[in-house]
């Protein structure tokens, strides 16, 4: 039987304010604190503050990753959480994001990674991926 | 004008060889590799071995990231080439990882992300986003 190994969620978020998404240090609360409320299980964690403006940041999970670039002179973060074991955790990963940055827009993409076993035979795949409404 | 900040490629690899993907030193070589042959900025760089198997990497990236995560005992692995500045550095970076672990199928999906300035009236956003074949 088919299974899937993970789930992956990209979130572009739009209309933040720019206090949110500047500094390295709020992005490091922001993502650690979607691990420990999301209850995945941290390998590393890594940020880096970008000069005029924005950061990055990712953590190595046990369960796969997830990362942040943000963009606050544009009112812009792209979110990735990418997670295996369990698809509650990847959702309130992102719930916990999505409630601390109060973006105006939400676009948001939703793909299951990871499909085993893998019918060989096909060679090239062609899917579409859905955006969902959050 | 809108212009688009981003250019993210989600690639799941099968049938790879299990040696190829099981031990972290090949996996940094890997997308260290990917990093030089596409020509981009690495920020900093992240490994962990799993036990019995597997690996995770992840670069951190001027223009934002690479990752991987590998399930050797399924022949898998799922890639996340996501790079601002010039479409050509992602498909490059990818081209090499995919050259270099000659998996036998790919699945492939590409998203454009962070369009602006952003339509905020617009609430939520309900897209598509293509596989291409590679």
């Amino acid at each position: 039987m088919e299974k899937t190994l993970g789930l992956h969620i990209l979130a572009d978020l739009y209309g933040v304010d720019f206090d949110k998404l500047d500094h390295v240090e709020d992005i490091k609360a922001l993502l650690e604190g979607a691990v420990k409320y999301a209850n995945l299980s941290k390998l590393s964690s890594h940020y880096h503050q970008f000069n005029p403006y924005g950061a990055t940041g990712v953590i190595l999970l046990e369960e796969s990753h997830i990362s942040i670039h943000t963009w606050p002179e544009h009112g812009y973060a792209a979110i990735d959480v990418y997670t295996c074991g369990g698809k509650e955790k990847t959702f309130k990963a992102m719930e916990y994001i999505i409630k601390t940055l109060k973006p105006k827009r939400i676009d948001e993409k939703i793909s299951e990674r990871g499909i085993i076993p893998a019918n060989l035979e096909e060679g090239i795949n062609i899917e579409r991926i859905d955006l969902v409404q959050v």
